[in-house]
């Protein structure tokens, strides 16, 4: 009889038993547990890996780990069978695929150590006892309450917006003379500075009720809401959504030519607002909340988004030479803004920098942490457009380029958004040239999506199938490349395995656009770098953030020449960096603050007016560069190792 | 041959010959000059005086008449005749005529002197040169203006409201970077304050082009608006009109009545705004403006008005203990308060003391001067209510007493409003106890104003129809006097020769109202003087304000115990004082300023908790008074002269 050992899963309730010689993934299925096979099993993608925390395993093959993820007790799980007890925890690859699943991901963030609402937090609910009025203290309902506001606050002044004093006596009457009045307080919580009352509840609220505010990132694609309790700071509802501006244009640029066409900025706004709206609702049906308490909301986004958000004329933005209207905007309040939350709460845009860097840009800096590191940092976000900052804490230059939606999905033939039947990731065998591919929500394929087409143009060049140009190999032995209506073309996924009943292709056009999209991205790094005079290698970290930097596969990446050639362990993936600077914002005032300074830091070089970078495109125009000096690590033929870098950073 | 003389009228063209002896209203008659003679010419009334400046006249009476009065030239047209060439000049009492005719009366405001546009009003119209944009200087619209702004004013910080934020990129480049913004500086014209920009004018607009704000007074019955050029601070255009809310209700008590039913609210803030818009599209019309060209109204009105202006429900006015929601109202933006001015354009309501001592009093006293005399000053302001304050630059103690409208024609069986029809003055034959009176319009009469209602209790006291008490001596020979449904009564005009086919007369009921208002007010006089510890004798100067106190007859006013008998150039009539200090407010901020400290310096005191009150009360409610050595000079049965302290004052 064979030996028997326990397997004990840290995301399973039950231990299996199992016998030596079990391959891990057949253990794992016996538990319950299904692990992703994307390329079937075969030990090619590595997305099965799980870290052995004890127990002795053989290791069929540690391709995708590098030293110290084997040292750290990580193993392919397609390829490695069971020698003894083991405890097994299944790394987060899960949690990316369900993510990837409802298309939506939450922002991983935690309330800030140190945050303390009474001194960092502009909105304030005061508990106030009046004393009732008589024949011998004839004192107004205001001057009472602000008189009482004062002594409690020590502020210097306190003023009342119109539609909270219409309310000022039926509260005080309601509550008998105790009432919660909400504070807005500007210009700092110290004393001195200016309260404005935004809200009276009648009677006394006690600390442990939520105070509510709420942090929106307006993406050109995505829309995301985090409810956030502004007195202990944690976040209690996410939601995001598509921007329905979408179904009127792709691209900011097609969004300014449809908001100067009759009325279609008023259009634009309404939708805009509409995803708002409908996502604040989500995210306190989430959090037990309901919009119209909330008082503070910060918006973060692209100039574009804000313009169009405010109903502010954006035409300037795509006409040389390419300037916002404001990159510092007014605070608003709720019903100014058209948002359904309290209509006297408080709506802050966070300000932005140039036309093409907004304040998704600021704001993701100053959650990035890399303006105050001292660390050489490149920060990256690759949305519909690439914007990037490189500095430290002492200095900051940035720049946007005009990549294109192609990493979006779009500009390709069968380009698609990351949603339920999007292909997320590709793999082409060395020898056959055949695809594997993982589809995200495990239904049959529909499309690509971004992380698909930098994973297939990957794919395609380490495995010969087309050259460093772009261009197909057609002597090869395979069905899958063929010149069709587009010129060159490889066939992903055959029209009998698929949703769409085509072949799902990429064509030569496709890659060529892929091509101009790296390129100016690259571009990008080379013009800030010499900018400041500094080779790209002293780049001592690279910071991705935004939607699409969290599914990005930065091997791949790499090898296709869209991210610089460095030591995997420099790249740092941050999420949603835009919807957690307006958190942080959302939280303290300094934040807030710090944000602005950093808007006003930032050098911004107007790449359309900069020679260097048509210069820096042309030479990016190859893959993954002409310069091949500068990509030491791509060897095309050949596989790297660590995938981990992509597991651990999610 | 007789003799003739020329006589030469100011008010004519030319001049007449008229043979020796003519009567002075002939002669004018002649020259096509109509002078009033309400009495019939029977030198009774007065109303016919004019001053001769030069040439020899024989009087043939000069009954009410002052030996100063005479000493200056003063005549009774229809009882002095042409004895040489003159130079006559017919007073104002054309004027009065004219003035009560339209129901409208022009608030006489003339710049003061030493107003300084640029030092003194906090709108200010800027021009701006801008550098345009280019690929060197991708400066945002708003940063670029705003640089210059700053620089330009010395401000320390400047807000753009979102609305006009909107219409930045078009006026910039409409004007090809030249603009004229408008700026509301409100924290003080001085270097360091905060200005606000509230509308962009393309093009540099030079400063004769006028800069438009309106004052506007709130009544109960009348709303009155004055348009201003704010740079030459020149009143261009006034318009006044009834309330709409009166057909609400005739006082304010009703009308808070009114707005806590269903919407009464809403209506009532509806009727009145539709009262000011008209009112400012009449006047702009007279001042060739618009209203969306006025950027700046101050506002001011008694509290219940303030109230329902901006929809505060009112409620606790009427309820013991009497509380407003608010003396202090925020500063609104034209959209906001429902005006069809500029909409970024401020909207500012003045501060009131109390809730029957509102912001019409406080600016009332600013334009009395009072709050800067050292003179023991009272003043008065009789409308609806009867509003008062005692004091002097050093002190101001205030009150107000619920007189009732008995004196604006409410409550009094012909009462009516002072307008077309309305019976405004009325003499009473000693002998025959018969009625003469004057009509505004000169029609028919309909009915009684409060002027005429004073005038006849007076009348029938001083020729013995009524004793103190208001009661009729029916001994006397006479039709007039009879018993009817409401008791005694005394007709004033037969139905035959009337517009309403009935009688018009006054009853003991509608008497006993009217000494009940009468006495209120002179309680509230006592009450005043008594809690300062100072008899009514030490009032240096009483002021008298408000509509109503434009057509009073003094010395009519003192027989019947309403303001206390003093030397009659100790009163003078200020006219519409709330408007006025509407306008001292609009064009400087130190005005405004001063009207927060009036406001803040009133010792308001509650009547109704004030026993001293009642027993004033007591004491007035004969006529005049309980105290007759109170009124040393009235003599019942005599008649005073000093008639033209009246005329004088208009």
């Amino acid at each position: 009889m064979a030996t028997t050992y326990s397997v004990k899963f840290d995301v399973a309730q039950k231990v299996v038993e199992v016998p030596a010689g079990t391959m891990i993934t057949v253990a794992a299925e016996k538990a319950g547990i299904e692990i992703n096979q994307p390329c079937g099993g075969q030990g090619r993608c590595g997305q099965c890996a799980v870290q052995v925390t004890s127990g002795n395993v053989r290791r069929r093959s540690t391709m995708r780990l590098s030293a110290e993820d084997v040292e750290a007790g990580f193993a392919i799980a397609c390829q490695t069978t069971v020698e003894g007890d083991l405890t097994v925890v299944v790394p987060p690859q899960e949690k990316i695929q369900q993510h990837l699943t409802t298309g939506q991901s939450a922002a991983d963030v935690s309330v800030p150590s140190g945050y303390d609402y009474l001194k960092d937090q502009t909105v304030q609910r005061i508990q106030i006892t009046l004393k009732e009025p008589t024949m011998e203290d004839q004192t107004s309902d205001w001057a009472r309450l602000k008189t009482a506001l004062l002594h409690e606050t020590g502020l210097s002044d306190i003023t009342i917006p119109l539609a909270v004093l219409q309310n000022l006596p039926a509260v005080l009457r309601e509550g008998e003379w105790k009432l919660s009045p909400v504070l807005f307080i500007e210009k700092g919580i110290e004393s001195g500075g200016v309260g404005e009352v935004i809200d009276l509840i009648p009677g006394l609220i006690e600390n442990d009720v939520p105070l509510w505010g709420a942090a929106v990132d307006i993406g050109t694609t995505t829309v995301k809401v985090m409810l956030v309790d502004l007195i202990s700071g944690e976040p209690k509802g996410q939601a995001s959504e598509y921007n329905a501006q979408i179904a009127r244009g792709e691209d900011v640029i097609s969004r300014i030519i449809f908001a100067g066409k009759g009325e279609g900025d008023k259009t634009l706004r309404s939708l805009v607002l509409e995803s708002i709206n409908e996502l604040l609702e989500r995210a306190c049906r989430r959090g037990r909340s309901c919009p119209d308490k909330i008082y503070k909301i910060i918006m973060a986004g692209n100039s574009t988004m804000m313009h169009l958000l405010l109903q502010i004329p954006p035409s300037s933005i795509r006409l040389a030479p390419y300037i916002t209207v404001a990159n510092y905007l007014p605070v608003l309040n709720a019903l100014e803004a058209g948002l359904m939350t309290h209509p006297t709460g408080k709506v802050i845009c966070l300000p932005g920098v140039a036309s093409y860097v907004g304040s998704d840009i600021s704001a993701g800096v100053l959650s990035s942490g890399m303006s105050e590191t001292e660390k050489i940092t490149l920060f990256l976000d690759v949305g519909t457009n690439g914007e990037m900052v490189l500095g430290s804490k002492e200095w900051l230059v940035t720049c946007a380029c005009s990549a294109g939606p192609a990493f979006e999905g779009a500009g390709v033939l069968h380009g698609m958004r990351a949603t339920t039947g999007a292909i997320d990731e590709v793999w082409i065998n060395e020898e056959t040239k055949e695809a594997t591919w993982r589809v995200i929500g495990e239904g049959r394929p529909k499309g690509l999506c971004g992380s698909a087409l930098i994973s297939l143009l990957a794919e395609l060049l380490m495995t010969g199938v087309i050259n460093k140009s772009g261009r197909f190999d057609y002597t090869l032995d395979t069905k899958r490349v063929r010149k069709g209506s587009h010129g060159g073309e490889y066939v992903v996924s055959w029209a009998d395995e698929n949703e769409i009943n085509e072949d799902i292709i990429i064509t030569e056009v496709d890659i060529d656009n892929l091509m101009r999209a790296k390129a100016a991205i690259f571009a990008g790094f080379s013009v800030l770098g010499d900018s400041v005079g500094m080779p790209l290698e002293s780049v001592e970290q690279v910071l991705i953030g935004g939607g699409f930097g969290q599914y990005i596969n930065v091997e791949k990446a790499v090898q296709i020449g869209l991210l610089p050639d460095m030591p995997w362990e420099r790249f740092q993936f941050l999420g949603n960096t835009s919807l957690k600077g307006a958190y942080l914002a959302l939280l303290d005032l300094k934040c807030r603050q710090e944000i602005s300074d950093i808007a006003n830091r930032m050098t911004y070089i107007e790449l359309s007016a900069d020679n260097r970078f048509f210069d820096a495109f042309t030479s990016a125009m190859f893959l993954p560069h002409t310069d091949m000096t500068l990509f030491p690590s791509v060897k095309i033929g050949g596989i790297n190792n660590g995938l981990l870098s992509k597991i651990k950073m999610v």
